[in-house]
């Protein structure tokens, strides 16, 4: 993993919600606060990232992101329900402009067969909706959680670009 | 800062959680997620980690740590007051047996002159008190965060093996 385009990835996404004012906050269970970090390691974040919830376990789902515990039950913390309700529950909760959420199997202990190590939904909200997608990592613990990571910070990234370019027209 | 150790402390750490059966969360302002970044690096850290917060801004201090307003408005977010209410929220939002909070100025930017950068406070609440330390550090943004990370696992790591030895006697 390029750990200088993933920090120059971070800048491009504080210029680019400065420019456009909007605030932003993550929800991370996979990544456990690393992309928190990454966006805070740069100086001015304060300026757009309002904070964040590292939604480790399922409790801390439940309790702080509002994510349904029969949707936990019945499609799994790795599931593109849930890391839908984690975005949707961080801008509601947190009462920012964009959420990003992220949930996988990072390793080294896999899930069910239908959960294998690797897979990763990553989710952006915002006001009017929610963007879902899903990846299938192939590294160890520690290259899952970057590339999720850059994943994350590339979709918001799209999303807030987005904004800009509807808020234009 | 000597990574290595840093490491070894986090996973000194995890063996004293698991083997006294506790649970913890962190709340993170001037670290970003860093200490929750560090916790997780660790495989396994699920048996103990249940989650955390990256309270970067006021209103998520107050949103979902319940910090008064007024405290914030009176003492400053970077003070043993605001230290030891997020600790306390952190225990009772996130349902854990310890919480760690962290709250500095890491620069470049600082605080007015009474509030220094390198200014930092870490609290740890359990279900009976929390305790408080101040820290001056005189580092650069990476370096000061970095040493409170490692201040707020060190008082960790303490507090809840004073909790072992307690439950021993």
């Amino acid at each position: 993993m390029d750990d200088q385009s993933l920090a120059q990835l971070v800048e491009q996404l504080q210029d680019r919600c400065l420019q456009r004012g909007v605030r932003i906050a993550t929800a991370e269970s996979c990544t456990g606060g690393l992309i928190a970090k990454l966006i805070t390691d740069v100086a001015g974040s304060s300026g757009y990232y309002a904070g964040g919830v590292v939604s480790y376990s399922n409790e801390i789902k439940t309790r702080m992101l509002a994510v349904p515990e029969e949707q936990l039950a019945s499609h799994g913390a790795v599931s593109a329900q849930v890391a839908r309700s984690m975005a949707v529950g961080a801008v509601h909760r947190m009462g920012v402009d964009f959420a990003v959420a992220v949930t996988g199997v990072s390793g080294p202990g896999g899930g069910p067969p239908a959960k294998p190590v690797g897979l990763t939904y990553v989710a952006v909200a915002d006001a009017v909706g929610v963007e879902v997608r899903r990846f299938a990592w192939s590294g160890d613990r520690s290259a899952n959680r970057e590339a999720t990571a850059r994943a994350a910070i590339a979709l918001l990234l799209e999303r807030v670009s987005a904004g800009v370019e509807s808020g234009a027209r």
